[in-house]
């Protein structure tokens, strides 16, 4: 009875996965700015407000490095049929890590104003960043093994899916590598990430999509 | 003229509920966050980060427990075909619960680090997701009692997603019990509830599924 | 040429000023938290988590509040076929005096707790309540006069609902007018709207609803 | 084979965009609360309330500001049919500098209030309200020039938007630099654009409206 098999697949679409996913996303940016504390001394505001140069810093790479996950996020499920627990489990991992971004921005902040601790912070920030971008991974293979993803995206267009998310987790294991020993190289490194945004994925659109 | 009893029914789905619900449901679970302050000393910065262990662990601990009663949540109203006042007040009572695990979060690590309290803090845990699992009880019951479930459930579905309900309320009040005079005991017990996410309801998906 | 007079007014539906302020009313009502602060003496855990009992009966009640002006809004959204630029801008008005509720209750919780100045922090709190309350009445006086309406709803349910929201306005503007003087009997008349809410709207449903 | 390139260009709608971007706006628009800090002196409470009017005024216009904001947003993508990679990346760097608002207002109430760098404050506040009114023009010439845009609203009625959001500019752009000299006249500068959102936009909704 092949019918009935599938009836209880199709029960859950993606919908309300997609608002929660969307709330924590619009919180976890929005809070960012929470972080960065007005100057005290408005005697002298312009410098204080100058002082604050590695939180606006911080803010602006984690809100538009959230901005990214977002939009890999909605490339990802753009392409998924319906959800399983398995999906429902590792999107709320997911979402556990990117909610811990506003403290690896302010610690990030912070070790930049305090010129020390740098490196611990650098590792964190970008652990976290790599988190995200492993479950990714993870999330991308449990949709195209469980049979949840779009047929109309092809196998083509999985595995270019799945090239990129790879190519995130490479870059930013490099990133936190560098940073490591010299912190404000891994920074730059997880920064240039924020371009490959632009390029467009090859079978993105489908199997047959020639034209990006 | 039973049409005209009908046609009210009808009117209010369930829609702003879950946009309210999920809101809210994200915002608590991405405020989590704000409790962990990052160390002061950035000279000694690793020593400072482990010493949060306690804000990690209840971070993750109370972040997978609210994404497991969102889930919850998700597999119940995915049932429900229309909404009443009465979900509307019950659902509220709930959220006022969800939105309170914050305080009981920071609560937990608190005394987790002070070494201090901690029994006191595991009841005041345990005792909130105690209450958001007795509400989960009550709107269920409220919703086969007025009708409100998609007749595609069937009794039998109904059935086994409130013994999930059920189980939820047994195993979390375990857990405070215990805690009450183990705290860490209570916590393992809390945390174990856990991996249930996983197991499949049987019935959830309609009278006639076999194939989970 | 009466269809092109009409092609305006359709474009726009109210559902991204719904999305916005179910946002604001979420993340009003789960701030409400924040105001919590957890004891600093974890030796004596249990007497200094029961000295915060104001801060538990505020946020009790602003929840349950906050929860019910969202109910009210749902059930006059419900009714709205499109809305205009003055829907849009008396309803920011509206989600203005929302989103300060966090302020009045930690005024209202500071006061009960320093057992000074309740007077003043009961009118505000009130005071915000029944502005709410107004705003929601030149709301729906709005959406009359500029047959914004949803035509089955009919003159009669539109009067019934805008009694209800005239009856918020004078019971709340009574319990700010007691709380001036006696504050906690001016607390308990605003606790004590909230049964109302119970209470079907006649006509709520429809011109021929006569079973609610 | 025309049809094919057209199909990727159709999978993506703004639905996500959107909410995404509602739920920054509510809750940037939210957390100006937390930027206002109940008196502590409960004796002379009242005294303490007045003298938060510079936190009171700071709520109220960047409240109705972002309120503004959220209705061009709302008016520019009623008329988007879909969207691409640019309008995305666009979009979040128009919500990074909306989520930056909570800071520039907790700045201005602070200057208001200690009566020193206002000058520095109202330059940052007009700066990112600006910046964010620069960000509407540019949005609005890439959707033009990429053809996202409703073919329903036609030339005329883009040009009239776009007269609009660049009125915005201007408008906003006086203020900052009359608020560089003179603070006080560069905020009322800035408030008084507030009106304008009453102003109906001439071919807003579309070629033939003769009517607004």
């Amino acid at each position: 009875m092949p019918p009935k098999r599938e009836i209880p697949r199709l029960t859950r679409g993606s919908g309300r996965l997609l608002t929660f996913s969307d709330g924590v996303f619009a919180i976890a940016v929005t809070l960012l700015v929470l972080e960065i504390q007005p100057p005290h001394d408005f005697e002298h505001l312009v410098q204080g407000l100058r002082a604050l140069w590695p939180s606006y810093l911080a803010y602006t790479l984690s809100f538009l490095l959230i901005g990214q996950v977002w939009v890999n996020h909605h490339v990802m499920f753009d392409r998924v049929r319906h959800v399983d627990r398995g999906v429902l489990f590792l999107n709320t991992l997911l979402l556990m890590v990117i909610a811990f971004l506003p403290f690896s921005t302010s610690l990030l902040a912070d070790a930049l104003r305090a010129e020390q601790g740098l490196r611990a912070a650098v590792v964190v920030y970008g652990g976290t960043l790599w988190t995200a971008a492993a479950l990714f991974n993870i999330i991308w293979a449990h949709l195209r093994r469980a049979g949840l993803l779009d047929p109309g995206l092809g196998p083509c267009g999985a595995r270019a899916i799945g090239r990129r998310f790879l190519l995130a987790l490479v870059w930013i294991g490099s990133g936190v590598l560098v940073g490591a020993f010299a912190p404000i190289a891994g920074v730059v490194i997880i920064a240039g990430f924020l371009p490959t945004y632009y390029l467009p994925i090859r079978g993105e659109y489908g199997e047959d999509d020639r034209a990006p």
